[in-house]
């Protein structure tokens, strides 16, 4: 297991859960790598020579931009090795003759520990038997094993960043307008669940309401008002107009 | 009960059930009073004259726009009139002596019903008694009873938007960019479940992930490069830079 962050943590504990011997935490931080090889019964190091070379996997936790680094690290030719990220294309680990993408889609957060079950495994390989690999393991710890090539898992990575990143941020800002009248954020969180639960029976887009659906110029007015804030207007208009034209354009198709 | 919508159903139907006697529904469409007033035991109209006008209550729950004509059309003196909106102050009832407001603070849809138990219900009344007839009937079919001024339940009304509405949107944006590529929009829905969990146990300031809040400029421009459409690369630029402020000021204010 190369990496000790957040990722590498919720993998390694499911997958030794399952019945895996994980032989080595690597991590450039020593400490970092002791905290995880202790959960894992695994040895930590922080030296990509000392992995096991007879390992049937080795699996790359860390983030995008140290991918390319520590594949160039890597001398020897691993039995599978792959990466876990959504953005980076296979060919990243294009020196390594069996390689692979075991991607998980999910938001993985310190402190909180979630289960794998239910998260969606994005699988890439060339072989047939390397695929077959990543399948089998990823089938032990999720019932969502996709198959599915770089360009597409780029485009779900893409997608994720407006359902997670954008959302989280839509959840601090209306945080912070409550903040400004010491309401307790407390007030939104049966709304934001109930949100997110709406869209497993409908489309969002058929969930959508709001004054910017249906085009509520008056509230709209309003609102930008209310703001006091020249920044949070212009986002609040940008994404009412983007609302208003989504809109628009499903009646559009319906008609 | 004024209006047939999501808030006059759930409403109704939960008040109803806890064993209040709803004496007539009013609907501006006979057919529409029918449908609601047929489930709740009540008496159908269309004439805000056949209102009972010794009922302890006549609860408002229609579009925002159409409250005050409404108010102008009821021509007795109720025992107590409240209406059921986030954003309309309380003093649009004013021509009434016993007015009040019973703000539902969730979004309701058309076939999807949902429980009030934990849904915040927002109270705003002038006179004590006014206030205690709102909280002990909110009491009864919710546990969050909060009372609120007008002006806090509109910036709860605008930061819901956020919460909600512009959510919702990130979700069918999302949903769209899947569908370029033929992607089910399901392979989100764990991932987005969470991000909404997530924040019930942090603050999502700090549950925050992604490119932006890492100010990593080069996943940020594959992503522009990726949405192939100029509306699209506005609105992500736009959220991204509001992230990564966002980002900046909390890191500046934990110096």
């Amino acid at each position: 297991l190369i990496g000790s962050g957040n990722v590498a943590t919720h993998l390694g504990i499911e997958l030794h859960q399952a019945g895996h011997r994980i032989s080595h935490v690597f991590s450039r931080d020593i400490n970092h790598a002791k905290d995880l090889a202790e959960k894992l019964q695994a040895t930590p190091t922080n030296n990509l020579n000392d992995l096991d070379q007879q390992s049937d996997l080795i699996l790359i936790c860390i983030a995008d931009t140290a991918i390319n680094e520590v594949a160039e690290l890597i001398t020897f030719e691993p039995i599978l090795i792959a990466h876990t990220s959504g953005s980076i294309p296979i060919s990243a680990l294009s020196k390594f003759k069996n390689r692979g993408v075991f991607y998980p889609l999910q938001t993985f957060t310190k402190g909180r520990f979630i289960s794998l079950r239910n998260v969606p495994f994005c699988i890439e390989a060339e072989s047939i038997s390397n695929k077959k690999t990543l399948k089998d393991l990823a089938s032990q710890i999720s019932e969502q094993v996709i198959e599915m090539n770089s360009s597409d898992r780029k485009q779900c990575h893409l997608a994720a960043v407006f359902a997670n990143n954008f959302t989280n941020h839509m959840y601090s800002l209306a945080e912070q307008l409550l903040y400004k009248k010491k309401i307790p954020f407390e007030i939104l969180k049966p709304l934001i669940l109930e949100t997110a639960k709406k869209i497993e029976q409908m489309s969002p887009i058929d969930a959508q309401t709001g004054p910017a659906s249906r085009n509520d110029t008056v509230v709209i007015k309003e609102h930008l008002k209310q703001l006091e804030s020249d920044k949070l207007e212009k986002l609040y208009s940008f994404v009412s107009n983007s609302i208003r034209d989504l809109t628009e354009s499903k009646k559009a198709s319906k008609l």
